[in-house]
């Protein structure tokens, strides 16, 4: 008993050491917060009404490792048949002719911010968010909401949301750097394109789903699955020869989710203005990696 | 003093309590940890020797709330000159009909698991890597790596790799439904297009870069912009009348990323086995959500 109480001081020493580290630790994994999750713990310290629901966003579950790796219902496969694929196949001449092809035209691709407001046909619109709708995604669970918004009103309740949290980025900025032009700032948290754009494209990822039985289904890889998508979707927009801007807009996603009244599995993934480019248009003069410093052939 | 040794047992007991408290909370974040982390806890647990360069993936990083959100240079836009564009315009019946087109190309793509030895053109290859670099990314930055794998010995290395993840995943599976039939079990690890495909690519992203200075540069949004150029690669391909099955092996990463000889900033994202379709392809009988699932006009 004598020697425990002489041993506790030293033990207390080593359990003050253990739990300082893993507190560290702990604290460490904090660090790589998704921006979803940022917008949360923002919100949260402006105690913003929309946060809670929020919270639990799990922006990119992979999957488990009893789960299989191959896409679009490898994991159904077992209980579902199998039915013959054959699709078209070209003459090596025309297949050459048409990888040339679409490579010029989504060589052409830029990201485009001057937008032009001239009407768009809606079915343009519509087979361009069909095509996006045929990505592959984990599990085929298909976790995509395209919300595609043309009403002005709804257009300015948008850019009035995205405008005010890039105004606070850009002051947040300034902070460091207040001897900047303000003028050119502005610029860029400026985006009158929102109200201009005849389309805005939110795209959402679910983050999960909801089974018959009201059980949470989980959507591996959404994340993953829904850029695809978008990848696909900037492939169908440019293909018709519109443009549009990627934009993920920070901290605004629960505030736009509300707004455009999606439910809570559902996380805003990117904002896309889409129209023709302004006649005045320009683009950053920028250049791409040269193919040799993006592919390795072994 | 004879207080505080009085105290120091107490004091002990708290701080265990402390500590056990706070390492049980560091083991919960390991539940949402991603694959590629995972990885690197399972293979540190087997004392693999490449993980020490891989416990530091950053799968995803998001902007800080003092970046810009859009994308392809807005950071950059004040340094850089503006060069007018004006893409290719099409009259709207044109729009219409491409836009239909590129639908119908797009929605007859299936993921492939049965996929034919014949050659494919190189150059068809080539321009599917060009056009998928075409694709935007954060603050273009371009952080993707194309590893194009044709070399028989290579392709079969890769295999065993994979397959021996994937029998392990299985295995863990069969644990709790020991019932199932084996041999339908192992046509899910068995994956022998990785042997018979003319062409593996393998799509790497690079979670940081390296600065002239040595410095590491972050590459915001990662694993989104690689996620969009795959989607692009996989339009490129059925545009050709290729095909391939999207499969994100688990726990490979680090194995691949070793054998392939890629620095420690990349990390494998997806593998895709491309070429024909097998003359005796099959698919699973999957059907795509309708457009009303998908899609929401306001």
């Amino acid at each position: 008993m004598a020697l425990l109480s002489l041993l506790t001081p030293f033990l207390a020493v080593i359990l003050c050491l253990v739990a300082g580290f893993v507190l560290l630790k702990s604290r460490g994994t904090g660090t790589t917060l998704t921006s979803t999750d940022k917008t949360n713990t923002t919100s949260k310290v402006d105690f913003k009404p929309w946060v809670d629901q929020d919270l639990q966003d799990n922006t990119e579950i992979t999957a488990k490792e009893d789960e299989s790796d191959d896409w679009d219902g490898s994991h159904e496969e077992e209980g579902l048949a199998h039915v013959p694929y054959s699709p078209q196949r070209y003459p090596e001449k025309t297949m050459l002719e048409r990888s040339r092809d679409f490579y010029s035209v989504m060589n052409q691709r830029r990201s485009v911010r001057f937008i032009s407001p001239e009407p768009v046909p809606r079915e343009v619109i519509d087979n361009v968010i069909h095509t996006a709708g045929t990505a592959p995604s984990g599990a085929h669970t298909e976790p995509w909401t395209f919300v595609v918004v043309s009403a002005p009103d709804m257009k300015h309740k948008i850019r009035l949301i995205v405008e005010e949290e890039e105004e606070m980025n850009y002051r947040q900025r300034m902070g460091d750097k207040w001897v900047q032009d303000l003028a050119k700032l502005k610029t860029n948290w400026i985006k009158d394109y929102l109200d201009i754009a005849p389309y805005l494209i939110l795209i959402f990822k679910q983050t999960f789903g909801i089974l018959p039985n009201g059980k949470k289904k989980t959507h591996y890889y959404n994340e993953i699955s829904v850029s695809i998508s978008c990848g696909i979707l900037l492939a169908a927009l440019q293909n018709v020869g519109l443009v549009t801007v990627t934009s993920t807009p920070l901290n605004c996603g629960p505030q736009l989710r509300l707004l455009l009244q999606r439910p809570a599995n559902e996380k805003l993934l990117m904002l896309l203005p889409v129209g023709f480019p302004a006649s005045d248009a320009t683009v950053p003069d920028l250049n791409r990696k040269p193919v040799t410093d993006i592919a390795v052939y072994i």
